[in-house]
């Protein structure tokens, strides 16, 4: 962790600078795998190698940084969350959206209960799993699977992202306490939609296979204002990408994201696949990593990014 | 609230326009306060004038605007916390701190004591009860109340700082919930002062009067790393600021951090008292409205700084 | 409620004074009926008829006492609670049963989850809904539906029980939060059985139609050690009563157990049904009454079940 | 554990037997002990022998059956919660006592503050600290501690009893958890006394010096309704006898009362000094063994009292 008081007097416009810097943030995360472990929790993630790292780095001014593993594939998992949020946004507006599910961090582990059955009967956030089989509830009803896997194609700037069957598979087998969720909320009265439904169509978001150069499109099109830089077109209204991005920073790291928003302090989501994105100042980075800490945050990615946002100055409350 | 698509073509570099969207903002926080309350759980708050309205901004640049009521002085309570943070940091450092608090929002008021004794046996961040009475533990090994009310007066540039006798007295007789926090900590053996004498400090810290004036300055220095702008003198190394501002964003605004978050989108602080400070980019800025919304924000206060973040374009995430 | 000190001097042996009780007895259900509330969380439940009371009284010597609508069939609700611990105690053992449940009272309501996702991941004990569908999860692996109701009818000594389709259809269609419970167990790794086929006959077993009579019958042979006085038959061996019996004292009226424990202090059953059964010491009592409490227990069945108790001298710890 | 399904075909009426049977209860507790640890909250009673075990019988017949370390004093700490509710419902009577505290289960451990916090402002049961705090702030109103300490005297027939200073000084200085307890219920509200008073008159009781045939004496009164055998003298009115009994039954022996109730079966109230006190049907029994399982209870006191109520067939529920 950096606590150094002072900011380092690097020329960021010097583009070896910027190189060496990615360069060192990778090395970091290389090394912190080592100390992570990959999730279990679903058999398909088990088989990952906990060694595989990789970082993408772009900025709204067209540069690309690559290093490491960023052209394999791996399960979005939790990441899935911000498309499916950025679609409610999009297709359902942020009344509507946030009628059925809150705004406000909770503290609590990804995957708990214990709020929504003590505090609210509306889950806390659509970052965690109960706010965003929510929100999924809500999407069932104005879109298909297909058109939410092109619209994540589409944020992500990538054609190739596809639904890996095996992980479906393995989540829909094992997704019991999302099931629990499913059924808890439909017995408060608030899901939104049919709760089968609802599942499938969340557990294949969770399910579909990306990269950390994905990530990376993903990080630039929110760090744009919703505006895909290449074609100039908006995929989400710009006025949504505050609410997006602020939801990143308080929730998007789980029970860790305070103390990730004071070290690294950029709008992230993480996914127990490995990946992370983030959404920086002036540009989008994808980290993958498969590795985990003990709150299911990608090791590598973190220690990466840490390095990055200290040297490259992206802490946005420094 | 604002959901509009449109970004308001404001020339904001004109000194009038500045002043008009102040003036506004004033207005709405006037008009909001009149669906508010004062704080009662405390007597001597009870006695707040509900229709106060103040605002008061102070930029980098030099700029003061203020409206209404902002030289009148009224309880600090909370936002007190993030002074106490700011010396503990100051005296203590990064590591020795959060040693003994954690840095993530627990989603759960301000004085709730279910996770300290459930999930955790260290309070979750130092800008709810439990964590700030924590901090102000170690506190009271290093700083006299009288240091720690010096340090208070540099960093809200305001020597007029006074401890309110009244309302210490009136905590002091019915702090009895935080009384129960510095015994349930001390008997977790993580306390790391006195408990009486923890409490005393905490009461005294809680009961200093300020203005919204003095707020701003506090938001000025928060925004101006650390820096007394007019004398430039460091109150604090720039290298805790983030730390600060990030807590003051996941965590300021109790368990309504998250949605002020998107609305507001600037790392802000409350009291019961009816303050809220906010830094801002470029920007600090203090409110005064005790009248408060069912979460114990100042319902005035945010209503006039989503003005300001939307017509300013203050809003850290957009 | 009785608080007088004096014990009654009746002599219970006349047969006229203890028809006597039994009809004040009855006169108190139907005069505390008219403060209550019929269940109205499934929808076949809310067409209960709140006026509706009953009670049946047989005692080992042989002697039956019933007045009002002892023969009007019900829904056993959780009621059926008891059966299924028999049943489990009977083809599992008290071994295998309590490796998969415990025998604590929660203090909760019936169908709270907290529990059992902060505290333990095995259900608090076998009356309260968690519970009772982990001991269904085992049941199902050694009986067929058809068996258990062959049981009940046995227990009850009463043929006529039997499946009521449109409690069942009800039970099945609204039973989310059963069904989030199923799978919350299931992803803690200790569900012992199919989810669904465990739903199933759990929802079955609720659905089954019973009277006054057949309660009384059950906690006849309850009081009896298991053994049916009219054919000498033992339907669960004796040893396993006292486990039956006090989990019914400590568990078996909600969260409103102790409170029932101190007044009336007999073991006994409720169901939102509107169904109670008791097993004093020398008589088995069965009442319906439909209007609940707040708590959810037959309001009239309470405040006949406490005259009772009183005039009859059967609260256990007098 | 006894999960035998005959019967034990034993001549009660035989001394000898009776004798042998206490003679095998006293060697199981002894054997049981070696696995048990003693108490280490308090320092003044890390300072217990774990091997010390002793166990006394006294039956209304006036028999008396003592073996081991019957006479040795030790911490009487929990067990004084019946005593102080005996007091409670003597002096202020049963509708003022159950104003300010609840009569169920809580499921929870002897400290929890979680329920209090969250469920119910009033605490759950006196057998549980909060609700025996609450209990003595009533008590603090109407009598002193040294009418108290005659109470207790006379409950349990011995003039010997005595405030261990060293107890009660280590109480005082480490009861930092009942110190938050005590200021948690007034900060809402529902304290009856002064704190500080309350809470010295609570640690006061817990420090009492008792032996084990003081608890068999407080046992046998309570079997015996109230009334002192040998004077004749009522101490509590007999009315009041099943509220204290049937709450033993469901809340006395911690969040371990659901097993021991049907393990045992005989209302009982431990104490982490080591002390069981149990009121069977027509004897007390008293048991001394700090060392402690689990829960918190007397681990040999527990293994002797299920071998007594196993071959005495004490189990009020077979």
């Amino acid at each position: 962790m950096y606590f150094t008081y002072e900011q380092p007097k690097i020329d960021l416009s010097d583009e070896k600078e910027r190189k060496r810097i990615v360069d060192e943030a990778y090395a970091n995360g290389v090394e912190a795998a080592k100390s992570g472990k990959v999730a279990d929790y679903i058999p398909e993630l088990a088989k990952a190698n906990p060694d595989d790292f990789g970082i993408c780095i772009k900025t709204r001014a067209g540069e690309t940084i690559a290093i490491g593993e960023t052209q394999k594939r791996f399960s979005i998992q939790s990441i899935s969350k911000v498309i499916n949020l950025a679609a409610s946004l999009k297709y359902l507006g942020f009344r509507e959206t946030f009628s059925h599910v809150m705004l406000e961090p909770s503290g609590d582990a990804f995957n708990s209960i214990l709020k929504l059955d003590t505090v609210s009967d509306l889950p806390f956030n659509p970052m965690i799993n109960a706010g965003a089989i929510q929100v999924m509830s809500m999407l069932t009803n104005v879109l298909s699977f297909d058109e939410l896997l092109s619209f994540a194609k589409a944020f992500c700037m990538d054609d190739g992202i596809y639904l890996n069957e095996e992980v479906y598979n393995s989540e829909s087998l094992t997704g019991d306490r999302n099931r629990a969720i499913v059924y808890l909320l439909k017995s408060k009265g608030v899901l939104q939609g049919e709760p089968e439904k609802t599942l499938d169509m969340y557990f294949k978001m969770c399910s579909l296979n990306v990269n950390a150069e994905s990530l990376a499109n993903l990080g630039l099109i929110l760090t744009n204002r919703g505006q895909n830089p290449l074609t100039g077109k908006h995929l989400i209204h710009p006025g949504y990408i505050r609410t997006i991005r602020s939801l990143m920073f308080t929730c998007g790291m789980y029970d860790e994201s305070g103390e990730y928003g004071v070290l690294v302090g950029i709008p992230s989501k993480s996914g127990v696949g490995g990946g992370i994105v983030a959404s920086a100042a002036e540009m989008g980075v994808g980290t993958f990593g498969p590795a985990l800490n003990k709150k299911g945050n990608s090791i590598g990615g973190i220690a990466a990014l840490e390095h990055l946002s200290h040297l490259m100055r992206l802490n946005m409350f420094s």
